[in-house]
């Protein structure tokens, strides 16, 4: 037969047994997590109809869902004319009904509004899923990657906030990543906005305050003014944006900077709640209020969260923030959520360029038999059920191959220990156990191997 | 806004908490013993190319694979004349390079392919992931559903079937079902097929043979003259269809039916082969050798697996085989595999039918705190904090709102204990703790939670 090609999409990836390990690390840290503060799975289907994603992530969002065929003869549906069009867009929404899902996000949403009845709120839910997204992939992007989701929505509560501080915190602790959590309030945006004169141009401000870190100030007060702001605009937001010292003194300032706006002060006082919070759990130095954090400003309400580690220059790798009407695009109004996300693909680079992976996986095979012949797998197999009876994970190689054919397999799956049973040893009713990492080995009585491994 | 339609595509589903804990329950247990015995998880994309998938699972199959239309303007490079014909089959293969996976062992072999310079021989890998086919939904079947495929890959010894055996039996014993695992060879129906002398009708009389139970001898019969066996064909089938007996005096008749056929007394030795472990570890209870099963004949070429429950007439929930060339599709010859497969789906209704699911998942919250208000949320953070460093999960209504409210929060959540802190407990530090089991309320001192909770 022909050689085919026989690689995966662009953008997608394999996932062999070591990354999966590792990656099961992860998720599974982070679901640890998220059960122990209560959050409930939840999973939705790969496909939604293309009604439900489009529109809901701007016009590149929608170019780059993946759309699928209609099954069966979709062109007999369509007219001659419009196909002589050629219009490729046009098209789509013709002869496709579904696409696969580009966020955890909208299809929740979704959920929520389909299933209102039988949902308990306020609703704690998480969801870890894969995401397509028809990007250019680059280093570190993917057309395939899982999101990490937990929200609680129904609930005003600043209380949600801390719990999600607290569970970002635990996630990071546990995984041992040192982390810093930037805290903003759309609210206060809204109110430096508004206390500059300049209501309506909150995004355009924030987008530019963003990029502060990265192209200075003297480039975003150009921007700036490109976008309208005047110079005296521009003095009333220089003292703001340089606020400093700790979150406290933070708050103070900007109080005064804001007394005449309501909308801002609700933010300050949101944010001085979720503060004490914090203060009282001993959690204030793992935050920071950072007014130039300005993520999610489309669908953001009050809290913004953004987490960057402080060992690794990556960018986010957990983020999130407060929506006052997720479920508005649905039908559903007027309910309030708060959610993160975590940034799997990323966390996973910063774990493996700084080493912080475990060297031993909990999953993995813990003793290896060598199989020597049909006698010698015969007298194995017992002490192999023994010890999988007692949850350690063992194999048996299944062909009587070279030993050091053998030992290979059992070095390359990083097997701790080598159980070798040869004639003599089976003479004695003994076992030759190899400690794979320290190379030493022993004669031990076929009944002491489970006290040895354990 | 206008309502929009919001439910899932035809055929998918939504996996809301409740059903996210039953079917994690069945997803851990295959894994946990996966894992027992050494398998190793792998994951593949979602998406293949076309090209990976066409030709694989014969024409109709083609027709059920959900095909990705290309993004971008994919009509430019299609001609007018092709579009004029309307063919939307032929169009399909120019406007989709790729497709959703249809099961995974063809993602499996293209894996095996790709990466044959990276993996340890014998590949043990298990995979547990969604696949997708454009059927039409009916009762039970799904156009997303999951499969739980573990494979041995690089190894011929019977010592992998004995080995999968085991682990068929060890999950359903620790799911609580009751199965008989049916076991057959195909060397064995192609020695039967040698014998009668239509070794090229093997594929017809296997089909014909397995419709036994279901249409009867009668009707087989009738379909075995229309394929073309004489009256002397079916008296020398006949026999060997109702063989009756334990597995030995089975095998022993049948030797002495085929002892003409090489291929078939291959077969026999196979099997002995595999009976010989089976009984060694008490296991030829839970096996029956049935020479009317011929699921997978199109690839299987040894040993066929097939599992159903004692206790519901629900079919096949778990199925599997060995497989000489299951990588040479795409290039790489000469690698025989074996392989099992649980339904999952099939599982959870039997499951659920016969009220098999522990009744309290582990992954659940444990203890509900009341919120009677910011002072009293605030004396019960630190003992929620308490609870979670010591891995129970617990959780905080997030808002004041009514008590009954809240306790049918914990009721619907089927929480089992629920703390209530109101002014007079906070003025002695106690705690009311109520058994939502056993109805039972007690008043404790704050520091004996846990010793209560565990």
């Amino acid at each position: 037969m022909a050689k085919q090609d026989i690689s995966t999409p662009k953008g997608t990836r394999d996932f062999s047994p070591v990354v999966m390990k590792k990656r099961d690390y992860i998720f599974d840290t982070i679901k640890d997590v998220y059960r122990l503060y209560g959050f409930e799975p939840i999973e939705t289907p790969a496909m939604e109809k293309l009604n439900t994603l489009m529109g809901k992530y701007g016009e590149e969002g929608d170019k780059l869902l993946f759309k699928i065929l209609n099954s069966g003869d979709y062109l007999s549906k369509i007219s001659d004319n419009l196909l002589q069009e050629k219009n490729s867009t046009q098209l789509s929404s013709m002869i496709c009904e579904k696409g696969l899902r580009y966020d955890l996000t909208v299809p929740f949403a979704r959920y929520v509004v389909q299933h209102q009845n039988e949902i308990q709120f306020p609703f704690k839910r998480y969801q870890i899923q894969a995401v397509w997204r028809a990007d250019r992939p680059q280093k570190g992007r993917f057309r395939e990657f899982y999101q990490c989701d937990a929200d609680v929505i129904g609930s005003n509560a600043l209380l949600n906030e801390f719990e999600l501080i607290q569970m970002i915190k635990e996630v990071f602790q546990r995984l041992n990543l040192k982390v810093l959590i930037k805290l903003n309030n759309r609210k206060i945006l809204a109110g430096i906005a508004e206390i500059i004169g300049k209501s309506e141009l909150i995004t355009d401000i924030t987008i530019a305050i963003d990029k502060l870190e990265k192209i200075g100030f003297e480039k975003v007060v150009e921007e700036l003014k490109e976008k309208g702001l005047s110079d005296e605009n521009i003095a009333d937001l220089k003292p703001i944006l340089f606020l400093e010292g700790k979150a406290k003194e933070k708050l103070d300032k900007l109080a005064e900077n804001l007394s005449s706006s309501e909308i801002g002060l609700k933010g300050i006082e949101e944010m001085r709640c979720l503060t004490n919070y914090l203060k009282e759990f001993d959690l204030l130095n793992d935050v920071e209020i950072d007014l130039r954090l300005a993520r999610g400003l489309n669908y953001y309400t009050g809290t913004i969260i953004e987490v960057v580690s402080t060992e690794k220059n990556i960018g986010s790798i957990c983020g999130g923030g407060r929506y006052d009407d997720l479920t508005g695009i649905f039908g559903l109004a007027d309910i309030s959520g708060v959610g993160i996300s975590f940034g799997a693909d990323r966390i996973y680079e910063v774990m493996e360029e700084l080493g912080r992976f475990p060297s031993q996986s909990s999953n993995n095979t813990q003793v290896f038999f060598v199989n020597f012949g049909e006698k010698e797998a015969s007298y194995c197999l017992p002490i192999l059920q023994e010890l999988r009876k007692n949850a350690i994970a063992a194999e048996l190689y299944p062909d009587t191959a070279k030993m050091k054919k053998q030992m290979q397999y059992a070095n390359n799956k990083n097997i701790p220990w080598v159980v070798i049973v040869g004639k003599k040893e089976m003479l004695d009713n003994m076992l030759s156990l190899k400690n794979m990492l320290s190379g030493e080995q022993i004669q031990i009585k076929k009944e002491e191997l489970l006290l040895h491994i354990k």
